[in-house]
């Protein structure tokens, strides 16, 4: 998979794109990254990437041109992404369904924004990552290309995955314990320590079905994620 | 504000932490950041943070005691936050409350997480950001943290916290548009060129219910956030 960045600030996504996962998925050639800065793509004297909005609103937008010509250098793309508060949340569907594609790009926010047009015009998805005002786009853009990847066959380990299925299968995972037993007095539950697979496995699964009804409720009545 | 992050990458921290609006707000003496590295603390003979789940789950968990001596050497903290599938989602109305504390640290899970008694008897605060599962706890440690920084006085300029408050207001926000008024044959929409600033004012509020409506209709009977 080719996956795009379209940022103002490349530097930001450089220990991302040399560590852990998606570092190691890089390097074995699973995943492609390029980036593009906008600044790189401005024809006028000034070299200006953002523009006073119209009708009054306060703050500097991203101009569409250097933002959708920094887009194009990266060639055909399956699927353009921008972030934006208005529009629907990411969830893990969308992040099994892109991980599916050839191609895609994000665009990455700055300021108080990327002129609406190519959000109009230019991009095929629009997603907000949650709740709550970021002070740019790069962040939002790694979480979802994180998400993305590690569905990508191959990227993550088995035993990783079997953690993913767990999630997909719309149950939050029972809490985990390591050694040792005895932490500051504080002691692994007795069940995972007594070797009997029946009544662990009841644990979990009970652990399991209480964790997503107290914390996230909505998710107990919806189907499965693909 | 000091803001920690316990984490086995600070490297992946470093760009967030000496560009853009973090950046400046460490600059500016706002906010003081610390990092520490549970492998620093790590005291037995492999210095070994990770170690086998009991009960035969699969994958490694980050053990209890290098993850909470590293959170103590920095201090006493306000809040210590944990990252969670299994926990509430963090919106904007945590992001201003926890931007009213003194002092509050992060704690980054990677591999299959943390021991849980870290969460049971360490952390005050769990939360998930988003329906998405991601490869590690920076990430979103780093969005919390951006979200809670921005709401701290002088962080952000004039125009910026405008933006924010519209926000607040649980209002999805208007499109956005800049020069030139022609982009490709696409046109800035001709009421936010008029000049006429009651006409603009009632555009905007009529695509901020339009917006919300649409992609967020749950935001709309909601009391506003403090």
């Amino acid at each position: 998979m080719r996956i795009g960045f379209v940022t103002l600030f490349p530097s930001v996504l450089q220990p991302f794109l040399s560590s852990s996962i998606l570092g190691r998925a890089i390097q074995s050639g699973l995943v492609r990254v390029d980036v593009a800065n906008p600044r790189d793509f401005t024809y006028d004297r000034n070299s200006k990437v953002d523009d006073r909005p119209f009708g009054g609103a306060p703050g500097m937008l991203m101009k569409a041109e250097p933002v959708t010509l920094a887009l194009e250098s990266l060639g055909q793309q399956d699927a353009v992404i921008i972030t934006d508060p208005a529009a629907p949340l990411f969830t893990q569907s969308d992040a099994v369904a892109f991980s599916k594609k050839q191609s895609l790009t994000f665009l990455c926010g700055h300021y108080e924004g990327i002129d609406n047009r190519v959000r109009e015009n230019v991009t095929t998805h629009a997603f907000s990552i949650g709740d709550y005002i970021l002070t740019n786009g790069e962040l939002p853009a790694l979480c979802m290309a994180d998400a993305v990847i590690r569905h990508i066959p191959g990227v993550l380990g088995n035993a990783d995955s079997l953690i993913a299925d767990s999630f997909s299968a719309r149950k939050l995972s029972a809490p985990n314990y390591t050694h040792p037993a005895d932490w500051r007095g504080h002691l692994v539950p007795e069940v995972l320590r007594s070797g009997d697979h029946q009544a662990i496995a009841a644990w979990i699964a009970n652990q399991e079905n209480e964790l997503t009804r107290r914390f996230r409720p909505e998710l107990m009545g919806e189907t499965d994620v693909p």
